[in-house]
Formats: structure tokens, C-alpha cells, sequence
């Protein structure tokens, strides 16, 4: 069931079975592989991971890849040496122990941690020879960092979170974050380190000026929290923010300096609905669909209906169902617990023939599997676990 | 990451840490358990299991319980031992494979098994000490399923999926029953045993008589088939169907003599709503939530909004938002990756406050879950693995 996270380099899987622990071995045909799973097209992947490290660097910006996206400590490193990501960030302690532990030194929990537990590992995280860092947007979890701070002997770094506009956790004005600030620098173990300033209800919104008026309004409220700061001689190491359908936006605010995209590797198909500036889909014009669900036909008793093997328990539909990649005529229909409903009005589908589905929101799938098939030119090269997979701590 | 099922009798969490590879350890007070997590209400799942096997036990039915629901090898021998259930049925080989391995010696995957991989470690299930049964709606898989138990010398057991209205797998007509069942017959190592007739697009409907209605469309089908059957002399041990919100229109129908409940154990939002034959809903009336996301305030900002830890990364929100147990004062708002925003109007939550969400949707929500806290009187008594979590092949 759950093991401690393995060591990537030494993933044993020889003792794995195809079809119960594992849905491939590399070297097997993109034909065998056991559906329903989650395949990653490596080419597109790799084009993907390198478009966005040439524009983040073309823009002097730092990248700080999410890892929540896709829970995998592989991924992770590629992104970091293909793309020159700087670090992860991801939202619970367990991930950032699961990153940590993967051999990422500079992680950020982009989220609040209150519980004393989860503070207590928060606060060992540097023995593991991670840079950490974590979101505060009240005083008294300040004290909380402290005390575990003192007790491990740890320095846990400090972003101020600024809600600019997800309407969730941070506080909300330049005043706010200035008191916060201060008294991060002034307890024990902890270091003010900047802020973090994503604004996650726009990056989903179809038309690209709708997205920019939201973030030009994020930015003039970092800008004033930051000119704040300065007048007390505050800086910020970081302002971080920014993802898949606004870092275009942040990247030539001159206030952000890190990034935190994550779903433009993987591409979905709620996210890849939105326009970009020339009014064309992002996943047609930006980046590439590299994950994909495979599924496979399973029944097709109903001439114009074939039941496929992907429902409910290999994806979440919270943004939609999903779309079949590079088919016109046939369509997912419906989701139920185990199967799906394609609609196959011509009749074309066979038993047994695969399908590659793009989810309709990649995050919250990814985190139902176990491990991310990576498939080039039809043959499987690698078998990648999700690594943080139900870390939810 | 994934390791053979444990022997549930010999789980070792001894070196497992709380908070990252286990959200409690039994022995530990509820108020320390690490959210977000699942926990069960001992008592309250016991009290639903001993009712639904009394209920089938007066109405002299077998109870084959839906362990899809779960996928628990505790939960389902508690099933059969506390509730009297005589078997498993489950939706995919690997899930089967998970409760043979776990000692349930009567396993039916009421679905269909195509894939030629698939076919092959079904017909090896019977090794494992397991009856082996599995569904059917076309001709070719005869020869499948046949040529699979003849290479391995087993018997698998086959029933006729009869669609009577769920519109997904399964043939229509008493006519294509027939075919089938002679041909199971004919074929090496298989036998016909019977007919598997779920309805399952009408477990949800709402109202008590359009619920009847639907099933009563149904019985007359299974009724036509089980007639044409006997006019050929076969006969059909088993004739099953039926789940939470049918299981009293089965069990009095004259036809079916197998249920296959599942989420009266637990219970869920969404299921919960559906209404008796008294017009009150189910979970007041009829079935005790049992099964809970419990979660705690991690931000709390804005005066009228918290933050809680569960978000779309630990609960499937397909049939409806979770919601807040036990209270009146507070909701559940919205729902995204990380985070649950709560409508606090009064101001009342405090950080670190936990809340029981009864989730919109039991089975993908407990897929996501690694295992469950098994809580009595405010202890936690048991740690229970999802033991197919995952187990989607």
C-alpha cells in the first residue's frame, strides 16, 4: 500500500505484475500496456518543459515549477535540468517531505500550515537539506513556526501570502502584509522572505484580456505592498505567483520574480479552452496535450455506443469530462464509477482498441494513480511513480 | 508506492509515520487524527451492516456485497461475517485479485473482461482458492474466456448481463440471453450461471415510486429471460442486481435472488438525499452516514469564510459538493484543488477545528484515500487499508 517513497534511480519494479501493481514495464509496446492509465507523451513533454524554461529565462525570471500538479519527483527534475526550474513549490507538508526526499533542495509549501503536527515536520524539513519555505497570513501561526523552528534547530523561510483575488487564504492589504512581515523577522528560526501572490480564480477564465484585467489588478496590489515594504526596508527574495494562463502577464509586471506554472506541461482540457492573446486555444497555439488517459474498449453491444474502461476511479471530472485526442468521430459522453459512454455513431470502435483521452483537469486526476507511463514513438521507455500520490497531509 | 496487498492480519505500521504515510496510528484520540482523511464511525457501520443482513437474511436472499464501493478486504469480511454476505462482487480484475489474495473466496466481477492480459489473470483467479465469476454480453469473449481456463484448467463461471435500463454493457432481448448462455455452456471450462440485471442509472432517482418504476420495467425483463431460459432447461443459480436504493423491489420481486448493495454501509451526500417510501430521505430514515472526510480550518481570514484542507485532491465531487456533518451554522461553499471554502456567517470555526464532510460520492472519493480510520468513542481503534485503492486494470 504505501511504502516510503522510493529512491527513482532504484524504483525496482521486476518484482511489480503488469495488470495489478503496474500498467507497464518500458520496453513494452504502446499497444500492451494495461488500460485505463495515465500515458505522458514524452516528446511533447520535453518541447513543453524546454518552451517554458526558454521564456522564462528570455524574461529573467525565476521558475518554480509546481509540483502539485503532478505529484512526481521525476518530473520534477526534468523540469528543474531540461527547463531550469529553481524549485518546487506544492501545497502540503507530506509532498514538500516527498520532493525533499527526491533530492529537491529549495521547496516552498505554497499554503498555510496550522496543525501542530504538521508544523513539527514542517520544521525538520531542512535536515533533509531542503531550503523551506511556507505561506503565512496570520501572527499567531508566526509564533507557531518559531517555537518548532527552536526546537529542531531549523530556519524555516517566510512568504506572506497576499490574496489577490482567489478569495481563499492571505490577507488582503499592504498594511496587513506589513505587520506580518515584521514579525516574521523579528522570531526566533524564521526569515521574512517576500510573498506569494497567485491569483488562482482567473487563470481559468476563456478570454485573455478578462485574465489580464484580474492580474493587472493583482499586480497594482503587489506593487503597493511592496512599496511598502521598501519604505521600512523590507525586501522581498521572492514574489512568487503565476501560472499556466497568466505568466506571460506576471513575467512583464516588473514586481514578480518566480513563477509557479505547472499545468503547461501536461496540458488538460478544461485549461487548454482558454484563448490566448490572438483569440486561438492554448493547446492548439502554446502547448501540447502530453497527458493522456488511455482507455480502452471494453463493450459495444449498442451499435452506436461503446462502453470504455475509464470512469469516475481514473479521473476527476470536476472540470468537465474529457476529450478524445485526435478523433472527430467519436465522443466521451458519459461517466459513471468504471465506464465511460462514447458515442460512436458510425459504429467504427473495436473491442479492445485504446483510446487517448485528455482529462478534463489533470491535477486532481493525476492524484488518483499510481504511476505516469511515458511513451515515445509507440514503445514505453519509462515507468514513473506519481510520487506524492494521496499526500494530502 | 505500491506493494503486493498486505495479509490485513499482519499489516505492519510500525514504521509508517503519521502525517505522512498515515493519517493515525489506533490508539490515538480523534482530535489528533491527521486530516484530510476518511474515518468511519465503528458503530454506525456496524449498525448499517447487521441491518442490511438481517433484512436479507428475513427476506431469504444472499447479500454479494459491492466491495467496488469500499475496496476493503476488512470492510468486506466484516460484511460477511457481521451482515451474513456470502460474496464479493467488484468491477475490475486486479480489484478481484485484491480480495482472492485477501482470503473472500467467492469473487464476481460484475463487469466485462476483454482485454486478452486481463482474460488471462482472471482465469488464473480460481489458483488463488476463489469461485471465480464474470460477465458476458458477447459472443467472441466466450471463446476468450474459454481458451483463457482451458490454458489454465480452471473453470470460470459466466452470467448473462441482461442492460435493463443502466444503457452501458449487457444485451436486451431474452433472445440474445439464450445464445449466450447455450454457448457458455458449450464452451471448455465455462459455465452459465446465471444473470447479472443492475440497474444502475435509477439508484439515484429521487422519488421512491420512479425508483419502483424503473425496476419494475426490469423484473419483467429478467422475468422473460428466466422463462425462455427454463423453456431450455437452464437454470440460473444466481440471478443478481440491486443497491442501496432498490434493494426492497429486488429482494420482494420472485426473481432475483442476490443483492449487491454497497453504499448502505457508508452512506453519502448524494445518496442520502433519495427518498423512502415514507417520503424521508434514506440517510434519516433508513442508513447512518458512516463514513466521513474529516478535515480542519486552516485559514480563517476573511470573518465569514474558512479555509479547510480538503479539496478536490481527497474527495470526487461528480455527484455534489461534501457536506458539513452534525452542522447547521456552517457550509461547504466551494471546492478546489487543495482547499474547501466554508460559509462561516458567524464567525464560529476556529483554526484547527475539524469537520466531518459527508462526501457527494462515496466510491471514487474512498479511491482516492489510502486508508481508513476506524473511530469509536472519540479513539481510534483500527487502521484499515483501502486495500484495491487504485486497482483499476
Amino acid at each position: 500500500m504505501v511504502t516510503p517513497v522510493e529512491n527513482i534511480e532504484h524504483l525496482e519494479i521486476e518484482h511489480l505484475e503488469v495488470g495489478f501493481d503496474i500498467p507497464a514495464r518500458p520496453g513494452m509496446k504502446e499497444a500492451d500496456i494495461q488500460t485505463p492509465c495515465l500515458v505522458l507523451d514524452l516528446d511533447a513533454l520535453e518541447r513543453n518543459i524546454a518552451k517554458m524554461g526558454a521564456y522564462i529565462k528570455a524574461h529573467g525570471m525565476r521558475h518554480r515549477l509546481h509540483g502539485k500538479m503532478h505529484k512526481s519527483v521525476d518530473i520534477a527534475l526534468l523540469q528543474m535540468e531540461m527547463g531550469g526550474a529553481c524549485g518546487v513549490c506544492c501545497q502540503k507538508v507530506s509532498e514538500a517531505e516527498v520532493f525533499a526526499r527526491g533530492g529537491i533542495s529549495d521547496v516552498l509549501i505554497s499554503n498555510q500550515v496550522r496543525d501542530p503536527h504538521k508544523i513539527d515536520r514542517l520544521a525538520s524539513l531542512p535536515k533533509l537539506g531542503a531550503r523551506t519555505i511556507v505561506c503565512v497570513d496570520a501572527l499567531e501561526n508566526i509564533d507557531e513556526l518559531s517555537e518548532a523552528a527552536r526546537a529542531h534547530e531549523t530556519e524555516i523561510e517566510c512568504l506572506v501570502e497576499v490574496d489577490c483575488g482567489a478569495g481563499r487564504c492571505g490577507v488582503s492589504t499592504p498594511q496587513e502584509v506589513l505587520i506580518l512581515a515584521k514579525a516574521i523577522n523579528k522570531a526566533y528560526g524564521l526569515k521574512f522572505s517576500g510573498l506569494q501572490a497567485y491569483q488562482g480564480s482567473m487563470q481559468h477564465l476563456p478570454a485573455y484580456a478578462d485574465r489580464k484585467a484580474k492580474i493587472d489588478a493583482a499586480v497594482l496590489l503587489v506593487k503597493d505592498c511592496l512599496a511598502l515594504l521598501d519604505e521600512e526596508g523590507l525586501g522581498c527574495d521572492i514574489v512568487g505567483g503565476g501560472g499556466t494562463g497568466s505568466y506571460y502577464f506576471e513575467s512583464t509586471s516588473g514586481v514578480y520574480n518566480e513563477l509557479q506554472c505547472g499545468s503547461y506541461a501536461f496540458m488538460d482540457a478544461d485549461y487548454g479552452r482558454i484563448l490566448d492573446e490572438d483569440g486561438k486555444r492554448i493547446d492548439e497555439d502554446e502547448w501540447e496535450n502530453a497527458l493522456f488517459l488511455l482507455t480502452s474498449v471494453m463493450s459495444h453491444v449498442k451499435a452506436d455506443r461503446a462502453i470504455v474502461d475509464a470512469g469516475l476511479k481514473v479521473q476527476s471530472v470536476d472540470s468537465g469530462l474529457p476529450v478524445v485526442y485526435g478523433r472527430d468521430d467519436v465522443t466521451y459522453l458519459e461517466c459513471s464509477d468504471e465506464h465511460g459512454t462514447i458515442a460512436d455513431p458510425d459504429g467504427v470502435l473495436k473491442i479492445n482498441e485504446k483510446l487517448r483521452l485528455v482529462p478534463g483537469h489533470c491535477d486532481p486526476t493525476c492524484n488518483i494513480h499510481d504511476y505516469y507511463v511515458g511513451v515515445r514513438k509507440g514503445v514505453v521507455e519509462c515507468l514513473w511513480p506519481v510520487s506524492a500520490r494521496g499526500k494530502a497531509y
